[in-house]
């Protein structure tokens, strides 16, 4: 029904007019994305998005309802590119092995995207629950270590599976959110990752028994 | 040498005002935790503080330099008070559920006491290093894990032990932090202290092999 409405509220708009939107829908990601890059969320300034995008600051609101939705599709960008980053992880093989090397990839993402990375846990969001699309982006990012804890715990049930992996990426996100963090109990990266390698290898091999 | 000089300062002012200076400090701080754990970071307002110890918006600032270093008197306090509920959990007994019990006051600590909590990671603070009285108190806090590992892993080096105590500090708080997050991987505290459970035990059976 949605899908339908939507339609027929496009449909009478002119298609030039349509594709301008769009257009600038893209422009306004794009110099977002770019702002959030530099500055995590306090780089998110309407003037300077406009300037940026090419659009006066009044234009940003007729695409956007408020900066934080527009701070929230960079977030569903950054979502992708993690899991993207960890999707290279090669499926099969040792299943503690992949865990780690999860793990790994999660901190390397994070450790060179600092502030687009950051601003995924920064909350200057409007109240009310997240977009439905937006937590499908989070769940996808969450749920890779899936199928190595099915190898590795292969009586385990779905639901107990999918929570398990959830938990896995907070113990993996914890250990890179304190470790990147300066003002808490900051390492060197190389340090990092020898520690989640140890960390991660003995969760594998303690699940496994 | 500080300490002297410290002295000596103090000394050339009169008792009394000495005596109002560190009332008007612990009703500022007090003040400030009240507001704290109401709101966080976010609750610290001079006019309210001012309103709430009985001074002047500007006598705040012969106090402290500004509102973040009253904020980091109250998060000093805060890791004092997970400190304490930590070193609540009897020592010996089986190092693996040990280490769960620590990760479960942990969570105790955090869900009861959520703002407060969740301001220790909250950065609106000025740049710079943090000081190092603050950041002992860190390091207490973050290092309650080092005897069961010590246990666990008898012929690890100091130096490990204490880095391992500290990236399980940190997997403990990931979960907590992301599962007690609404806008992440939330989950209702029994499940959390259910995964805690899982997670940590899993660690201290691969540590120990």
């Amino acid at each position: 029904m949605n899908a339908i409405q939507e339609g027929s509220e496009q449909s009478s708009h002119r298609p030039a007019t349509v594709a301008r939107h769009h257009d600038l829908h893209d422009r306004l990601v794009a110099a977002a994305e770019a702002a959030m890059a530099a500055a995590g969320l306090a780089g998110l300034r309407a003037r300077a998005l406009a300037d940026a995008a090419g659009c006066s600051v009044g234009a940003i609101y007729g695409v956007f309802p408020d900066l934080d939705a527009l701070a929230l599709a960079v977030n569903g960008r950054t979502l992708d590119a993690i899991d993207a980053a960890m999707g290279q992880v090669a499926p099969g093989g040792d299943p503690a092995e992949r865990l780690v090397q999860l793990a790994l990839s999660y901190l390397g993402y994070a450790a060179s995207n600092r502030q687009r990375w950051g601003a995924l846990f920064q909350h200057r969001m409007a109240e009310g629950p997240i977009p439905p699309s937006y937590a499908a982006r989070q769940a996808a990012a969450f749920s890779h270590a899936e199928q190595p804890l099915a190898a590795l715990m292969p009586d385990l049930p779905d639901e107990q599976r999918s929570l398990l992996a959830r938990t896995l990426f907070s113990t993996v996100h914890g250990v890179v959110a304190l470790g990147l963090d300066e003002k808490l109990a900051a390492m060197p990266v190389a340090v990092l990752r020898a520690q989640l390698r140890i960390i991660v290898e003995a969760i594998g091999r303690g699940l496994a028994r």
